[in-house]
């Protein structure tokens, strides 16, 4: 049976404040991306966050980002690889030692907004990522935008990388994510964003806005927690992929 | 040859704010206590800490408090058991992972200031510090004021723990630090200090502030590196404890 | 026409961070008191509520707080009297400012979660926060919960200060808020609490939870926005208290 | 007798950590830019920098800055001209209070670091300092490096414009500061430091690095208490403009 994992953004509350619905999503995904107190996530959230993914059995993640709640990770910072690399390593750290108190262990890493942004097409700022994801486990699996800078610079670094497209955005013809400017950058209607994950799943490629496809191999399929809908979208991305014939289970799971 | 170890805290700058001079400390004593960001340290310094340890082949510690730059982690805050719990971890955690980017390998976790003070009374915190240290790694070494809730938690968890003196502070009757706000509890005789190091080493005790000692045993030995004449008081302990027949080495190197 | 201040807390998001219906809640009181960085609000927050208060000509209040987003100011913490003046005085000036941005002026302060229960009760930090408002300007208000040190420290530095009671609280025998950890503390009542509201408007009192009054004058009623069923609740109250002949305004526009 | 004004930053200490010798600049100086939380200063050392420069009369200014402790505000920020604005209105009207709690006002507003940086070129940042000073008070100065958008945003906006030059840099043909990486573009020697004051106070101009002068009139002259030599440069400054007739006394007392 092929598998397929899809993976969402999560823990990404900060004390009173409230994001997303992570108890109904963490029911419909295979792997979550845990905010470790860059862009969100206070340690309550964090454990609690960890806590839940174990009891769903859920592969787990650090979703490690510029250091910067007010404008929620979504702003570059001027930092140098080497500060990035050190940021990302603090964080991921912070958070694989709550996991440990949970009796948890992070499965992969994630960067988060305009970190992965500029991971995505600046070569060092990836490597810097690959660096402190190795320096903390060479176990740790690097999950990076399909075709990105972070892809390659996690195979360079030999460690397991994986490919993720978007359920819900559309590609350029280069197989770029259409900016969020643009109309039909972000799909909001459940049974398009269920056809893009078979899409992707059964190897046509990424979905381009134009119609059509861009060649590209992805093993994980990302979902997003925090708009309107999201729980319905997730649920037909989820029974798309089961009724094509995918197990939707966590890439960290075929390590065990 | 009998040994002992002397230690220091450590990498307390702040971005362009220095404090203490590391450098000349890391030449006198063989352990160091590196802030991880609660009350001081940023990811440069913490890296350049970790740095010097290693060229200077010191045991490296973590050095955890609670969250407070602008107060040095001097004020107890309102926190749980639970919540210092995940805070330790996720500061030691955030440490050791910016160490494994040097290459190196934190060996032991001390409490700072306001933290270290509850932590010796209250047996809750103590072994909340203790079970965030072992869950990190059941190989660290808990390094803790000789005599304290601290020690007796790092025991109880089946850590290494290592229980520690003041060169430069007298003790009551009882084996209590003399308050601050006392005359002669803080030490600034380098003559004196040396002496109490001795006096410790050899097994005659704490040094109580009325003359006489609080029979104790230690095997660490705390210096300051933030007081005026703290490489002077330093030179003068290592001296001294060398000429008595010590080996100035720390607790961690032997067990390796 | 006898007149009554209904008045709630605002501009408590953070960021991408949401908290309450400050939209639906303006068009229902007369007053607001504006996070001001302390325990939530950033300076795009406080803007946007500056403006959204001037567009519902509403009586625009600071609301310091301990500085602690991760617990919403609901900790104390380990201040003295000068500290708290000195940061409740920043936080204040620095709404002022974002105020004076937006053409407006703030009419008054209200002190936060912790703090406020502090100064309730503690005659110095009292002082320290009406000392603080009335630098900034004596022609602030102070608003302070009725029959607290808050009032009294009002009134002893010739600040006008406005007494308030709550719609969805109880009272004990003494005039104290029913602690939140017993039953029947807060009222989600909207009935309940519209009765409260006229009771305590046409001056019988404060409600006490086992029934009768505690006498007291009130001329403000704190309605909450942050909890499940306000705007129902915010609702009712007006209503009430217009259907018994009140007009609700602020204590501020009776200034001008 | 002419007069011009000597001004350095100053309570850019935070907490336990010290920058600078305040107390010895400000017996040398006639105004002080204070920092106000941004970069630097917590409310103590705000209050006690305010409470500094009563005492020897100088002319109080708030020194807001990009928010980055860790960085001491020296990166630019990625923000909105609005969001300037409002940051520089938090920070000087947060000042402003914290000051007025000492009995004293603000004389004037001059941009720190990055922020400094941009607004010398870039229009709608400059327009959005003037705007915010203005705000807070119409009687604020602006202080500006001579010849940068700064200076013209604040006559644009009515302020009274103060233009500065730097004792301890040096200038390229165009009037810009020589970049710090270039040789020569800090000068440590007391002597040519004090030539500078004494060329740019009689109207010479500001010094060009290759020799010969850039026209340009100053009525302020910044010198840099951070810097190791700070003291004996700035007393050499003095000495120097006294020598040469000048009285060093503030701009803002001329407005008594």
């Amino acid at each position: 049976m092929p598998q397929i994992d899809l993976n969402c953004d999560a823990g990404e509350s900060y004390g009173d404040w409230k994001m997303g619905d992570d108890a109904a999503m963490f029911k419909l995904v295979s792997s979550v991306n845990i905010a470790c107190g860059g862009h969100a996530g206070d340690i309550r959230t964090m454990a609690d966050s960890i806590q839940l993914a174990v009891e769903n059995e859920l592969g787990i993640g650090a979703h490690p980002s510029f250091e910067d709640k007010a404008n929620f990770g979504r702003r570059r910072h001027a930092m140098s690889p080497v500060e990035i690399e050190r940021m990302v390593a603090y964080q991921v750290g912070g958070l694989a030692a709550i996991a440990a108190l949970q009796g948890a262990k992070l499965d992969h890493v994630k960067a988060h907004g305009a970190l992965s942004n500029l991971a995505s097409v600046e070569k060092e700022v990836a490597d810097a990522i690959a660096r402190a994801t190795r320096a903390i486990s060479p176990d740790l699996i690097l999950l990076a935008v399909a075709g990105t800078q972070l892809q390659s610079a996690g195979e360079r670094a030999n460690l397991k990388t994986i490919a993720e497209g978007f359920a819900d955005r559309s590609y350029d013809a280069t197989g770029q994510l259409t900016p969020r400017s643009q109309p039909g950058a972000v799909i909001h209607d459940a049974t398009l964003a269920a056809q893009h994950c078979v899409d992707m799943a059964t190897g046509r490629g990424l979905p381009r806005k134009d119609g059509g496809f861009v060649a590209c191999e992805v093993q994980s399929i990302c979902v997003h927690g925090d708009t309107p809908g999201a729980v319905a979208i997730t649920t037909a991305c989820r029974q798309a992929l089961e009724s094509t014939g995918f197990e939707v289970t966590s890439f960290a799971s075929k390590l065990d």
